[in-house]
């Protein structure tokens, strides 16, 4: 069960009302490494889980994750003041507010279709999705997705706070930032918590290609490094080596009953197309002046 | 700033796992009209709003619809717990599993893509978008889309009691509707209170054009009632009243420069479908037999 | 049926091309609260219900709908003639298209991918989906619906208007925001037209929980309104009342068979967590100076 | 302007009701390429149009379009009646309604989110998006994409007549596929009818590469036919000549000034992965037991 | 399988970065005529396909479609270059990296998002979509589709053309497009190399209504051409021939069970909007002064 | 520049087709956690990547993608291979084939929609988007979400072949399993490789907010373990600690322009909600009979 406090997380003081950053903002509320992904993720992550102290964290971080939300979304809000009026009160109304809202980023769409209020849309206005939530259900993969996502999200506040002159935003995002390198910090600390934790899950790999290296671009500029040279690794570079690796044919096949054979070979016959002759295009119909439909030229 | 109690706002008892059940129960937590919509919709709103009153209620009303979230969550959790176990252990692994995963509605993603645990998807599996988020930052419109929003989410707890028989669903299902009650009775509170909430907004309509009634569909079956009929309209069935009602021309123009048009004629001249002449086309050429490239039979 | 009349609802005449609000107008066209969301909402609905009247007003209104949505997108057409034609035969090629094309607003997409044509985008360029109609087959819900996107509508078109100096395009979006006035009536009367229609459905609700309303949101600036004070209300502000409210444990719990169960530890025990010890992480390893495969720096 | 007969363009006989089948038939009326999207792909060009006969023949067909769009949500409907009345009044409640609804396909959703009514979704519940809408603004091309729409849209008619055995449902269906030949004859006309419509535009391709095949796909199998052999084409088969074919270097390169090059130096170097050397990593750490942080196995 | 050769297919040279032009350009590379869009329309037409020739080409070119994607990647990516060290070493940090990031495009997005990287979006920002690929397994209906996509392509390529000024933009731009010239006319080709393509599939169109065209749009500005004159079309102007062209009643219906037939009417019953008299609404209520619930002025 | 080799890289044998099981393998095809994705990442990636041997990696696995991309499409077409010819051919056509299509999964979309052939959708039918691509342009985020996105896939592939009795099916997808292990290693390298990659970026975080953990759930269950406990964590459970850890009011704030506040106050004045009297509302009005317009009985 979740409680509010009126008190934000983070005290937001906006040095002036700048409808462009505004939606820049947006990413960190509506954007896909925003704060919401991050609640949403943790939140369905524990709902689910059976690990009564990894749950915990993951409550707790996600309760976190919407007290951030509160905080970005309050500078948005105060940015996005001074439109929010004028428009609804059609003070300066015509060409005066046109050039006011196109002076960059999405404030167009934040100010005509949101109101200048808060919205889940990214920077670009594309409404949050749950595409961007990777919660598995497996904690192996689920913690590995946290620490991903938290990593995003420092760099994005990174250059949100990059982008800024306002001190007052600076001084929120640079907490909300830090919150994120502490967050994934703990992530960690229950990942590494899980015995035996690689590779996820509990089918073993098959161990003829655990640790091959298909060197499949090729050319000048090849490089190599840990990644794909030393003991660990076999290095394959033969592109005969990369095809039907099972030492198969390289082809698929599957096992037709009788009358599904029969209907799939009407099918092709039907829809062949001859490989033989030169047949007459609708590209060339159309190429230079028309012909009419017995063959001469529409005059 | 939010703060989570680890006993959840209604007690969730499931007589058995059902993942069929489950991915039915997903509509209400990641569908359009499920707690994260809810929640979203009023939590959006609120740090947007000016007036102190309507802000606190808004926000109220979303963080109790974030411990609702948790409540169907934990609902689609515990109906998963049996899928979730075997598929991770591979017990009865092969056919047996696939059955179980396949018996009905979307319990086959819900299994395979997020292991059985709650997951931001409607219940056909389309993840939640901000789409369905539709504030707009006027109170007039945003509590007006509340009060909508909330009947429709009562609607969807009934149509889901109405397919359960397990009495511990039914019973949190019931408590979750009787909510949305609740809440729609709070922001019908809040719009009357708003003086002169209709119409939305500031600019007045035309009133020429305010109470005219078009009888745009015709024919056998034309009824009317009070949204049609009475002395506070106007009904207008000739179609000739529905064109041009400005009494213009009907027509749409625009002012072009002498560089513009001048452009816009090249453009249309090289772009011509000529009606006159009947051309051959790609589909005639298709027509049975095909041509060769000197327009004879491809034998 | 439908037929179509040449002459538009409502005469467009257009000052001078001019892509940037050609972007800002599609909002109307291809937007959440546009025309195109207004006729697919009305006309869903009407395909469905059951009751001649009602049916018959969806109808009529989703048909006006259609009529507005080329209103709309004849304005966006007229504004992107200049760019049309410039940007289709090259006039102006290199910077200076470039430069009028990103003038602000999404006109540079609307030109390069859209060809100036209206698209059904809308003004951040996302395209329409069906997640913005919120039919759900309920005519207590969908009314409701209704009379909340006429109000949306509305206020989105007083926002444009708002925005614009062209005579024209004020003239015809002052037109087409009217409407939505006249149409949130007749919605307003078709939902007060059905009996006891609130609340939405069948199944009432359960009498301990209508009229609470629970202090989620605390602290400094609590306000209460006529939504949460008087006699229809239980105000209630202790946490301790807001968990489990059924009196239960506020747990979650589901009976597994056997087998289940023995699946379900399995998979807790391999996964789990330990509370106990600081295993040496990933982000730990990655601070500073990276290490070896032997735990040397690595030099 | 468009105006509305009550009457279909086609009788709609069902002959029971079958929300499995409703649930396919979704494919036509929400699906990519259903009537929604045929009428908006026509709609969007013919605003947009500058030719007459072309415009006035979009606008012709999109609003048969949307007649149909009204047969095929009819079909739908009248397959949901069963339903829609037992879920909204709780007949035969619990697991009976539950085994109906999830008898297959998606009609659970239909049911459950839009109480039996058509929805603008396709037959998996993915709601309709313009971005099936390929309108370009250019008639050669957009011709040829209502040609492709056409062609698509009666192969799914005919795969839908091929999983029906209603006779009245077949008998609209057949109708509805008939069109499609209908159109997509119209659409050739007048792509013919444009003097010279291959190319599209007006730029004319390099001639180096305009009747050039590359032969990317090689192996056992490489089969030859009109599309990359006789003297049209020049076929490639040597990868050498695939791969910078203006003769240069193949490289990618930009002119950068020096103190964007100094700080982008800077990152390559802050941010460079070392090729020598072997590091420990999070993957070597998670493999069997745990080290503590001090590197001692965690016991 | 798939090899990669570091060669570009084409050389890109980039005269200097620039943010905004890069940002266009993602419409070639996410957007849904760009080359993932081709590279996957050809792929998974290729996969399904059962005939040898069809398959091969469409593989070649789907595989040529990837390298172009790469073409054009890597054109955005140089274009990106500026910025990108600039905001990763945050030189300039402030109003300054603000004021470029935001001068016009979805450079914004591109940068604060993506770090100037190459990513999967259109010029608007709006995520790359399987709904743009339209495969649907019927090798009439693909090239048909395949067409009009090369097409659509083209014309996407030459407006990029036209505004830019880079030469080495120009110039591999250029090679992009001729190729998708080439590209048509092989789908050309191999849809002319099927016997009998049209109409696509197997059944036939009932003849009664293919050859029949309907005015649907009437008025004013009525133009005839070959796609609706001539011995090949039954041209039909009045209404009346458009409803109910099966000579039936122009209605729906569904046989219904005696059980079905009861629900159903006890919810028409129960949700009936009577016709009758003139029920109070929420609009009348909030038209000026409230009234409190007693029914007097609110004071 | 990429080649193709048509052998498959693993060899394909299905025992028989199975429109049920293809669909769920379309997870790993047009899946959050499929090959396309998987390919679109590290191509993205690489692309632009300024590190050498970092984007020959992300070039080499993106390219071995593909190929997987290939086999698991290749399955996919030998799974549907039965369907695809009979509902073509129209064989069995009716009940039959209606019910082979809704066996369970999402066959029935799979065949009426693509034909049976591999399609980039999930296992719900839901089209891939872009917004799965977590690329952001920063290697030590990037090789981060590359770590996590293969655990992910490990873990769908182990969930497939779980479900899965034929052997060939169970071959490849162990394969593919396999290989994203080695992926898993390859990244992993390359992230250690990177001196000082955590925190990710170059700002610093805050040193008062790096190390605090909130206890934000609170109540019977909370569980510590080395995510917040011990020497490196400042453990902090008084909820007055969580709100405004900056010390200041928590409050929100932006400094207006007196033109700006005058027109935000008289929006405020304009729609306050009184937060006196007791307003009778629209949900009033419709509990029970209606009212009509004069406030009477409507008989």
């Amino acid at each position: 069960m979740f409680m509010h406090n009126k008190r934000l997380m983070y005290t937001v003081r906006v040095g002036a009302p700048d409808p462009k950053l505004a939606s820049l903002m947006l990413e960190q509320f509506g954007g896909p490494d925003g704060e919401l992904a991050a609640a949403m993720r943790y939140f369905t992550q524990g709902l689910g889980d059976d690990d009564p102290g990894r749950k915990d964290m993951l409550i707790d971080i996600a309760t976190e994750e919407l007290s951030h939300l509160e905080v970005i979304g309050s500078i948005i809000a105060m940015l996005g003041k001074g439109t929010r009026g004028r428009l609804a009160e059609g003070v300066d109304a015509g060409a005066g507010l046109l050039t006011s809202l196109t002076a960059g980023g999405e404030s167009h769409t934040l100010s005509v279709l949101y109101g200048s209020g808060p919205s889940l849309v990214n920077s670009a206005g594309v409404p949050w999705t749950a595409a961007y939530v990777d919660s598995r259900g497996d904690p192996t993969c689920d913690l590995r997705s946290n620490i991903a996502a938290e990593s995003r999200a420092k760099i994005i506040y990174e250059r949100l706070i990059n982008i800024t002159d306002d001190a007052g935003v600076k001084d929120a995002l640079t907490f909300l930032m830090t919150r994120e390198i502490a967050h994934q910090k703990s992530f960690e600390k229950a990942l590494y918590a899980i015995e035996d934790n690689f590779p996820p899950g509990k089918l073993p790999g098959d161990p003829k290609f655990t640790d091959s290296y298909y060197n499949s671009s090729q050319g000048e500029g090849d490089t190599r490094g840990p990644w794909n040279q030393g003991e660990d690794w076999e290095f394959i570079s033969d592109p005969d080596r990369m095809a039907a690796v099972d030492g198969g044919s390289g082809e698929a096949s599957v096992k037709l009953s009788a009358s599904d054979s029969r209907a799939l070979n009407r099918m092709m016959e039907r829809t062949a197309s001859r490989a033989d002759g030169n047949p007459l295009t609708g590209a060339e119909l159309g190429s230079g002046a028309q012909l009419d439909i017995g063959g001469r030229p529409l005059s």
